[in-house]
């Protein structure tokens, strides 16, 4: 086959480690220019190759691309742009092929989550059924932890580690005080559909009657009286009660406590958060002086504090994309596979993105502890070696250096613009 | 002067290195056996001493007192306690000499914030009073960097740092999205009175239109019409817009941000925070979508990033603070004074506690931008040393481990409880 240029894409919310699949991409493809010729990157995700806004990354230095593994969110940004179903849409990935035959690109590296595996499986279908056929392949991305077929989802690891360590300080700070001031702290965390990132707070526990007290998950069904009592339980047990809460906690119904309708000074209505609204609950029934954080994005783009295992495993999927590719491999999303062993190892796989595409993992009821609250001796060996390892970011006057990258971008050869 | 013994305690909002200090006074404790007996730690703060809870240091092992240099919040448990003015109530100081005549202590370190240097002189004057002199030194602690006559407070750097890099990590996260996703983040952080902790986050910007765009500050009054004009201006200039406040922030008036009511769900009264204000504010006025964090705890307890200059300092004023008791030295703070050289340097010092207590440091205005949206290269150049360096504390299995006392409580001697 004749030499190829390679595309990369970034997709959906970011990490702290999906510019080291990055990374682990393009340096893959260096090593072999004999096939690959060059890496182009879309400038915002899949919305760059559709507006042919391509980074040529060959103008990009070898320390500014290692410098990636160790840089957090999308260094060639991001999107949250989902391609409509084929029927519906049929343009968009016509235009993405004759995007992909204008600059003569062969491979396509897709780094996202469950949605942009359904993207690059339409992608390979259409390239094969337009007579160009293009080596499309899944990189797995999300901090939700909600991919199949892989063990773990690059970009999770970190997370757990960055809320398992702020839960571990913030309750020391409330354990420290309880006595005369604030009795219950609420950490609210990401996690609409899974409860991944929650419960690998309890992490963060590691002995009997550490904190976290009481984890909610969104695979279990909130019970405000049971919530109010097990508080009360805590507080009188241990001086304080310390809870983490994922955004998506929600009754039996399925209704949110997010949900809650607050009007603000200016008659805007506003969705309430989770934490408020349980430290609102746990005020009335109780009168606990409380405090709580929310995370946000802070927690996914933690770099300074990534796991090193998840590091590891990030660079490891985008290299082993590049390899599989060049093995004739396609239509496969890169899979992290736990070997059977007492000591945790790892070892890099693959699943056909037929099977893929839209499934999502939710947490086995079997890592949730009885009572919903916290998680089982299973769920902890699960989550343990995921968050294991620091790698540190380089630090310069007291903050870290992250990449900057040139985006030089290529020269356009369609002339027709395309409106997403 | 007959050999005594020492008492330490923790006063207010505990920080990421107050321990810190507090392995500075036991060790250097220890190292004059000759002259100083046992050093006994308040349990929970002044309140341990008004109740006689005692914690015998002596039972705790040199490397547990050595991890106490690592280990975040008051290891010994701090209070929000302030005694009462002499006037009102000299039972109260009564007490405390009372207990330390009992426990034969001759020495008080008292480690705290503007109202612990305020109690400190108190229980220095009344012991005089009394005809048991105690020589009462104050150890400055604050994440407010609020403290007159030092340089900066032990426990800001730290904070500063936090808040620094995770402005930086947040800011890149947003930016990698913006063009189809969030446009503006808004992190909220501590300070009331004085804006440092929001100051600092500017040294996340390394370059020009760096984020953060938008620093709100408590000593600048807040005008709503401007402060949407630069949001605008700053997402046209950049695509997106960063926004750190202080949750002091106030209109000129003196009404502060925060002070928007929100009725809950369950119609209790909650006071709505800073960031979810300006967020409705500019959704209302621009419809942009915006994210917003709240650090609260996680910021003054993230010892995993904390500033290696603000540990060493920390640990620096707790030495001081014996060895200066050992001089015959009393009724004073230990301050750190700034070198004055090209290169950062800092030195020991004091200032007699007269002076220093209930003095609030704001932040000059020669350190605030002219729009009150930045910091100026004065403010930079006083800010930046005291985030320098890094001193991470040690992992197992992926999680900081921090020191666990055993807190040996010491004999009562006093059968007369004392509520307070």
């Amino acid at each position: 086959m004749a030499k190829m240029n390679a595309f990369y894409a970034q997709s959906g919310g970011v990490t702290a480690v999906i510019n080291a699949s990055a990374a682990g991409v393009i340096e893959a493809a260096r090593e072999h220019k004999d096939k690959i010729g060059k890496v182009y990157a879309g400038l915002n995700g899949i919305v760059g190759a559709l507006q042919e806004e391509l980074i040529d990354t060959s103008k990009e230095s070898a320390s500014t691309i290692a410098a990636l593994r160790h840089t957090p969110s999308g260094a060639f940004g991001s999107c949250r742009y989902k391609l409509k179903g084929f029927d519906e849409n049929q343009a968009e990935y016509q235009r993405l092929i004759e995007v992909f035959r204008a600059h003569n690109i062969g491979y396509f590296f897709y780094n996202g989550g469950g949605d942009s595996a359904d993207t690059c499986l339409k992608v390979a279908q259409m390239s094969h059924h337009m007579g160009f056929p293009i080596q499309a392949i899944h990189i797995p991305k999300t901090v939700d932890n909600d991919l199949p077929f892989t063990d773990c989802s690059p970009g999770f690891g970190s997370v757990a580690k960055y809320v398992a360590v702020s839960t571990k300080e913030a309750s020391m700070d409330v354990a420290s005080m309880a006595r005369s001031s604030t009795k219950v702290f609420i950490l609210e965390v990401m996690g609409r559909h899974a409860g991944w990132i929650a419960a690998a707070s309890a992490l963060a526990a590691e002995q009997a009657g550490d904190p976290p007290h009481i984890i909610l998950l969104p695979e279990v069904p909130f019970e405000r009286e049971r919530f109010i009592a097990e508080v009360e339980r805590c507080v009188s047990e241990h001086g304080y009660c310390v809870i983490v809460a994922s955004e998506g906690t929600q009754y039996k119904d399925g209704a949110l406590l997010a949900g809650s309708i607050h009007k603000d000074a200016f008659g805007h209505q506003q969705l309430g958060g989770v934490a408020p609204t349980l430290a609102s609950m746990i005020k009335k029934a109780h009168g606990y002086k409380y405090h709580w954080a929310l995370a946000d994005y802070l927690q996914r783009s933690a770099r300074h504090i990534a796991s090193k295992t998840d590091v590891e495993q990030a660079y490891a999927v985008g290299r082993a994309a590049v390899e599989k590719a060049l093995k004739g491999k396609h239509s496969i999303m890169v899979t992290i596979e736990r070997k059977e062993s007492a000591r945790y190892g790892w070892t890099i796989g693959e699943a056909p993105l037929e099977k893929v595409a839209n499934v999502e993992k939710k947490m086995p009821r079997s890592f949730i502890s009885k009572d919903g609250y916290g998680i089982t001796a299973k769920g902890r060996a699960y989550l343990a070696p995921l968050i294991e390892g620091e790698d540190y970011p380089p630090y310069k006057h007291g903050i870290p250096q992250y990449a900057r990258l040139k985006k030089v971008m290529v020269a356009k050869k369609i002339n027709t613009p395309f409106t997403v």
